[in-house]
C-alpha cells in the first residue's frame, strides 16, 4: 500500500539478530517463523517469539520467493468453494498443502471458463509453486499459465491428459456400480439426473447408467441434465414428478443435486425410497444427514488432494505426469431401499 | 524448489519489451497480467497474451512486492472451510478481494487456539496486505501477526475491539428474535441447542434466548451445549427426544447443528413442526433445503465480506478501527409452524 511504500526504509534485522539473542540456531527461528517444516519445543519456540517481537523482526516472504525461487504457495482453481463438494476438496487440499508447508490462494471460476483463465494468469503472475484446478471443462487450456515452468494438476478428471498430472475416479465405473445398485432392487425404470457442463461433453457417468441398463437389459428411463446446484436437483425433481412416465429410480451426479430432488419429491408427497429409489454421486457429509439418509458413490476426498499436491510439490514432483485413478465406494443408506 | 532456483538467471524480458512487441501501453500489459483493475478488449487482450507467450514474460508478482511494499494478498482463516456457514463466508470474501484486485490465502484452524495462531505468523511471514480472522473465540490474540503493521478484521464478532476493526451481527437480538417467534407460535416449554466455544465464553444468543423467553414470563426449557456441527446437532436432538420434559420447540444456533436436530427427530418419528417446532441461525442454502425447510435467522455474508475487505484494502483503511454491526432477518418456512 502506498502508506507502507513512503516509510523510510528501516534498519534489516536479520534472522541471525533473532538467533543470536535467542540463543538457538538460525533454522530454529526459520522453523518459528515458517510453523516448520521441524517442530520446535514450545519453551524454546517462546523464546524465538519475545526475540522476534523485541527486535521486531520481519520475516519477508516475498524476499524469501525472490531468493529461493519459491513462493511456497499452491493456487486452487474451483467452480465454487460454496459448493459442499469443493468445500471439502478445497479442505483437503489446504490440509495436504500445509502438511508440507505450503499455504493455499483460493480462487473461484463460478463456473465460468472466462474467470477460471484470468485465475490461472493471475496465479502465473504470482509464481505460485503449482496449480490444482478443478475446470469447468474435461479438456481446460493451461496456455494462460504461459511458460513460467508452473506446475500444474487437474482434479476431478477421469482420464490422463496430455504433459499433466490428472487426479480423479473412473466417473463411468461409478455410474455403473450406483445403477446396478438400483437395478438389484428391482427397478425397471430407472432415470438419471445429470450435471451440465460449460462445454456440453459427454460426462462418463452417463455412459455409466446405460452400461448397466444394458447388461440388465433395460430400457433407458428418463435423463434430466440441470446445473450442479441444489436449484438445479430441485427443478429436475419436479419435472420428474410431473412426467407421465415416473421412474421407480433415479440416480443422481450429485449429493448437492440429490437434495434439491429429495425437496421437490416431499413437496409432492413422493415418499423416498418407497415411491422413488435415489443413489447418488460424491458421498458428502450433507448425504448422511437428508431425510431419508442418501446412499451415494463416495469419492475418497482426502487421498485424492493429497496426491495432487504430492504431484506439484512432494517426492512425485520429479515424476512424469500421470493420471491417478482412485477408487469408488458405494456407501449404502436408506434412499436406495436399503436399511429400514 | 531447488531445481529451479539451480537455474542460471533469464534475461530479464520486461513489461515493457511486452507493451512494445504487443503496441499498447505498459499499463495495458499490467491489466492483463493482473487481470485488472480495468478491463481490456479481448482483442487488444489476445494480442499481449502472444506477445507474452513469443516473449516468454514471466511477471514476478514476488519482485513487485517488494517494490511496492504490497503482496496484493488478503488472508482468511476460518475453523473450518467445509462448514457451509464459512464455505459461504469464505466465497463472499474470495469475491470482494478478487474485485479490488487481492488473491485470498485460505488457511483452517480447524477449530484450535494453536493452529489459528501458526497460520497468524504465517501469514504475517507472507506479508501480506490483511488478514481476515473468524477466530475459536470471542476476544483472540493477535500479537502473532507481530509488528508486521499488518491490518485485520475480525469476522463473526458481536462486540467492538480495542484497536481492530470488527464485523458482525447483534447475537444476542437475532437470538432474541427466533425466540419470540417461537413464542408468538403459542409454545410455553422451548428449548436451546447451543454451540460450544474453545474458551468456555458465553454466546449472545443465549442471553437472546433468555430475553424472549423473559419478556414472555416463560421458564427456561432445555439448554444443551454442543459442537457448531451435524454431529453435534444430532446428538442433541436425540438427548432432547429422550428427556423427560421436552420441548416443544427449539432454538438452534446454527443451520449445521439443526440439520443434526432433524435428523434425531426424524429417527425418532418426532414430526417437525407439529410435535417439535425449530428456528435455527445463519440462512445459509442448507436451510432452505432441508425437510421441512427451516426458518432461520439470516446474516448478510456478502455485505459482511464486503465491509471486511474494504476495512483492510478499500477506502476505508483509512478510517480508525470501528466495529461493522449487520442486522439479521428472520427468513420464515416451515419448521417454526408458519406455511403449510
Amino acid at each position: 500500500m502506498t502508506q507502507e511504500a513512503a516509510q523510510p526504509p528501516r534498519p534489516a534485522v536479520t534472522r541471525k539478530d533473532v538467533a543470536r539473542y535467542a540463543g538457538v540456531s538460525t533454522a530454529v527461528v526459520s522453523y518459528v517463523v515458517n510453523a516448520g517444516p521441524k517442530r520446535v519445543a514450545p519453551a524454546t519456540e517462546a523464546r524465538v517469539l519475545e526475540a522476534i517481537r523485541l527486535l521486531d523482526y520481519r520475516p519477508n516472504a516475498a524476499a524469501r520467493a525472490l531468493k529461493m525461487g519459491t513462493s511456497e504457495m499452491l493456487g486452487l482453481i474451483v467452480p465454487e468453494n460454496s459448493n459442499p463438494y469443493f468445500a471439502q476438496l478445497a479442505h483437503a487440499v489446504e490440509e495436504a498443502a500445509d502438511r508440507r508447508g505450503y499455504v493455499l490462494l483460493l480462487a473461484n471460476s463460478d463456473g465460468t471458463l472466462t474467470k477460471e483463465r484470468r485465475h490461472l494468469r493471475n496465479l502465473a503472475a504470482r509464481r505460485v509453486d503449482g496449480v490444482l484446478l478443478a475446470s469447468v471443462v474435461f479438456d481446460p487450456d493451461l496456455s494462460d499459465l504461459g511458460s513460467a515452468d508452473i506446475p500444474a494438476v487437474l482434479l476431478n478428471q477421469w482420464r490422463p491428459a496430455a504433459g499433466i498430472s490428472t487426479v480423479g475416479v473412473d466417473l463411468r465405473a461409478g455410474g455403473r456400480i450406483a445403477v446396478e445398485h438400483l437395478v438389484r432392487h428391482g427397478h425397471r425404470n430407472i432415470g438419471l439426473v445429470m450435471g451440465t457442463t460449460v462445454a456440453n461433453e459427454e460426462d462418463p457417468r452417463e455412459k455409466g447408467w446405460l452400461d448397466a441398463l444394458g447388461a440388465a437389459g433395460l430400457q433407458e428411463g428418463p435423463l434430466l441434465h440441470v446445473p450442479f446446484a441444489r436449484e438445479g436437483g430441485y427443478a429436475a425433481g419436479k419435472r420428474l414428478v410431473a412426467g407421465a412416465q415416473r421412474p421407480t429410480a433415479v440416480f443422481v451426479s450429485s449429493d448437492i443435486q440429490a437434495v434439491g430432488v429429495m425437496r421437490a419429491l416431499h413437496e409432492a408427497g413422493v415418499r423416498v425410497p418407497e415411491d422413488l429409489a435415489l443413489v447418488s454421486f460424491d458421498g458428502s457429509p450433507d448425504a448422511e444427514y437428508t431425510w431419508p439418509a442418501l446412499t451415494s458413490v463416495q469419492l475418497p476426498l482426502a487421498a485424492m488432494a493429497a496426491a495432487a499436491v504430492d504431484a506439484l510439490v512432494g517426492a512425485d514432483r520429479a515424476q512424469p505426469p500421470r493420471h491417478h485413478e482412485f477408487p469408488v465406494e458405494l456407501i449404502v443408506r436408506r434412499s436406495c431401499g436399503c436399511g429400514g
